[in-house]
């Protein structure tokens, strides 16, 4: 942005800002974004990062909100598909996101240290909304909406968020093996619980 | 420890200090477990518990690892029994510990900030030997010894994390359905893997 001459509100060149470092996510872990290394990238102040984001805590948090909100937009499931082919669509964006934005996607689940409890439950509040999306599905075809079913739900989004790393770290195939094994784990778990109750 | 003339060497005395440090996760996270915080509750010096720790990092290194090989220790699996029974004493004892060493348990797995990748490698390890444990019950049981159930095994140890540190809250019931609903819960994401191979 040095020498730029373009005339931004202070709402465009902070969102443009914030563009930044979550593309920054890319390339390097959360950790190493600190305000020092963005107005490096950004070839603005550090003064101004301080303006726009209070300070390093604040840049994260607004660093994983947007990244997350993308994620979730990416992600958001298809309202007119039946529930299985709703989740089996869901996953598949999902496998295609992690793919496609590792970095982001590993600096979102295991990125934020946990001594900062705003950022936790930034990525806590993804988590609830991906469960939430488990538990209508089989709600939908008819399984009880227990608090069980709502646990293994949760437990199930841990589940997929470590073979995911595996594919955010170029480890793992990412094709059509994986989302189908993906919804048939989410089935599985779902089903041995109908055991216990 | 204050006023007491019991002559300990070295060892003996360091030993201590990482039993009380562990004990004292029982009612105070890992973050707040900082060598000031433990240099008043042992009674001792900054200077003595930097002489044997090095640094707040050292200290939560050891504390960690103690606290990791207690769990593995307490939940090795017996040799004597079939595989599943295996398991399933394996899985009883470890939502035991968790029930009875809740803080313990959550600072494990929970509490070291992803800043520190020496913590991040002591947990992994734990998981790791976790993960193995599990391969080896289903190998033993004549499923195929592959990438896929290595991956499966791990990702299910994150699944069981994340329902055991409910428990570990008290948010959780952990009684006998949540051991057998775990023991299925293995089974079914192993065989949900037979029909990709």
């Amino acid at each position: 942005m040095p020498g730029e001459r373009t005339r931004l509100d202070a709402g465009e060149r902070r969102a443009q800002l914030v563009a930044l470092a979550v593309g920054s996510l890319a390339d390097t872990p959360l950790d190493a974004l600190t305000i020092p290394a963005l107005a490096r990238r950004a070839g603005v102040s550090r003064g101004l990062l301080f303006h726009y984001f209070g300070s390093h805590d604040g840049l994260h948090r607004i660093v994983l909100e947007t990244a997350r909100d993308a994620m979730l937009h990416a992600t958001e499931p298809a309202p007119e598909l039946p529930p299985r082919a709703r989740l089996r669509d869901t996953l598949s964006r999902t496998v295609g996101f992690v793919r496609d934005h590792g970095g982001t996607f590993a600096s979102l689940v295991r990125g934020p240290a946990s001594t900062d409890p705003d950022a936790r439950e930034i990525i806590d509040q993804a988590r609830r909304a991906q469960a939430d999306r488990v538990v209508a599905v089989f709600v939908e075809q008819g399984v009880a909406d227990t608090d069980d079913l709502h646990r293994a739900a949760r437990a199930w989004i841990a589940f997929v968020e470590e073979l995911l790393v595996g594919v955010a770290r170029g480890e793992e195939p990412a094709g059509d093996p994986l989302v189908d094994y993906l919804v048939r784990s989410a089935e599985a778990v779902v089903a041995a619980l109908s055991v216990v109750e």
